[in-house]
């Protein structure tokens, strides 16, 4: 089959690796329909973090093509949703909710699992795994497997900075950073009944995103001057919810920094180079939660409202093409030229 | 009156401050019933922390002997327990649950304003800092009077740690520390629910009143040894919830490295020399949430448990002495005698 390789920095092609076939009872085998770029591929297509040689991508949805003997809910014409850490939802860490933490789990395009940035991928612990859409591939616009896709991670994510964070009706939410993350955390925090939700961007196309994903305040300052830029808007108290979706040490300073005291700021960046005082935050009452997303935990809630139309996050996906163009995806990317890159893969 | 005079460094005498009178019309008198030593007054007493000359103690139960003319809820002759910070309950904030950061409030025995440890106490914002205890002063016997003492800071304390770190229905709780704040968060948690309580204790009389309180298991070991046992009884896997209740270095190390993924350390150890490295905690997925306790937040709610008689946080108490003897009940708690030192002042 055809997929991309990660070979080095700056340096992914299209090439051929092995047709997936079920090698486990607990595999299945899903060609895939749609995949995308995640801001964290760029950190290895720029060299900034280590990637093994080999398969890349994490984020597909497809259609199940072969199961193994185990395998239990799911059958051959099936479309899913793959969350981006495959699980068992049986140990301990899944069964707390913390399925990125999964005794048994792993990640898509590690250089060895197959990646979603492929035409098919052999997906392990896939009964736990995969998440069935309902009805028929055909039975869905292109439009609703684009926000599908969304669920595999960027959507969870930034649901995740909220949760994290605990948003709550009728709170003031800031959110730090414009990407995808950060456009999907303004959603998942007007979806969970926040009254004011502050985005930090000063790209007029991704402010225009923030607001119809249901930002209210748009600041396009940064550092200090969005501290302070906050704390004015918030008469100095600062906001309920502060969702860090960047990962720098700017950018998770100023979230801390806009957190009310007793508030706990949702954290989701991968982060590079980011230390958080402690000593000082103890005393303002401020702590932090984060971590990859739990997407295995979150799909099921928010398909429904995917499915209905309720919020569309693959509007995320500025940027479309085909496997054989996907040096161009990374590259609309890294060049801030897109959001997010989506790659058509075939029909569903 | 009489009272205590913090003047430096295992320098507290008892002299004479002026008796107090209502200044403003929010203000009211106290007479101090019991008043007690807080962990935290001992780092003042070992010269470790700051603390300006003059009046100390934050702790206090007492009985109303005056009020201003904007005073609700109070009249003369109610028993009330005070909160260790006096707080207005109408700032954002204070709405926000999060009492500490009451933007007109402050603490008590700072220096300037009385302390528990005297014979009677002006309160500011009376009527929001107050809470009164329901039947009159003589109705409650000295056990009872012990716990809602508790109530002022260390009972609250203890259970903001289980609340920070989200202690559940059936979870497995650890709490690192045995004074006075440790012994109420194991009460704290088995209140919430927790199924299994693991406390980090050498010493005997405290390893037995924790196991009174609800320790379902008792580790005598520290540092990484503490942190292999309670990886071994947890198969591997870290507890639901760590309560971090010392404030040092190994403590709060501790409670972080036996924290499952995905759990939120609960922090109330007041720090002295803690850092909490970030991104090796975001990537196991473990963040942290602390302060000092919004007591005012929690009296109410903890209040009918004391009264009932399901729960007695005043056992902590394991030291009674009256405030012409207060230098000895700080040496009791100092010299490790002593978990918590109470000071009877008056009758109720």
């Amino acid at each position: 089959m055809r997929a991309a390789i990660f070979r080095g920095s700056k340096d992914i092609i299209v090439g051929e690796r092995p047709d997936p076939v079920i090698e486990r009872p607990s595999d299945a085998v899903v060609r895939v329909v749609l995949a995308c770029v995640c801001g964290s591929d760029l950190w290895y297509y720029r060299g900034e973090s280590p990637h093994a040689v080999g398969s890349i991508g994490h984020e597909f949805i497809g259609v199940v093509e072969d199961v193994g003997s185990d395998v239990t809910g799911l059958a051959r014409g099936d479309l899913v949703v793959a969350p981006f850490v495959y699980c068992d939802m049986s140990c301990p860490h899944c069964k707390a909710g913390a399925t990125f933490a999964c005794l048994h789990g792993g990640s898509f395009g590690n250089g060895e699992v197959d990646g979603g940035q492929g035409e098919a991928v052999l997906v392990p612990l896939a009964g736990s795994s995969l998440v069935k859409v309902p009805g028929s591939p055909s039975d869905h616009s292109h439009e609703t497997l684009r926000s599908q896709l969304a669920l595999s991670d960027v959507m969870c994510t930034g649901h995740h900075s909220a949760v994290c964070g605990r948003v709550d009706q009728g709170d003031t939410v800031a959110v730090v950073g414009d990407g995808a993350v950060g456009l999907s955390a303004v959603l998942a925090a007007k979806r969970l009944g926040a009254e004011r939700i502050i985005a930090l961007s000063r790209n007029p196309a991704r402010q225009q995103l923030a607001r119809e994903f249901g930002a209210t305040d748009i600041l396009a300052e940064r550092g200090d001057e969005a501290i302070a830029a906050v704390m004015d808007l918030t008469d100095g108290i600062g906001v309920d919810a502060a969702l860090e979706c960047v990962g720098t040490g700017q950018s998770a300073g100023t979230a801390v920094a806009i957190a009310r005291p007793g508030s706990t700021v949702g954290i989701v960046g991968a982060p590079h180079g980011v230390e958080i005082p402690f000593e000082s935050n103890f005393w303002r009452g401020v702590g932090w939660q984060g971590s990859v997303a739990p997407a295995r935990a979150y799909i099921p809630e928010l398909m429904p409202d995917v499915l209905a139309g309720r919020m569309n996050p693959g509007r995320v996906f500025d940027y479309e093409t085909d496997l054989e163009h996907i040096t161009d995806a990374y590259a609309a990317m890294d060049e801030r030229r897109a959001i997010k890159s989506l790659i058509r893969m075939g029909a569903p």
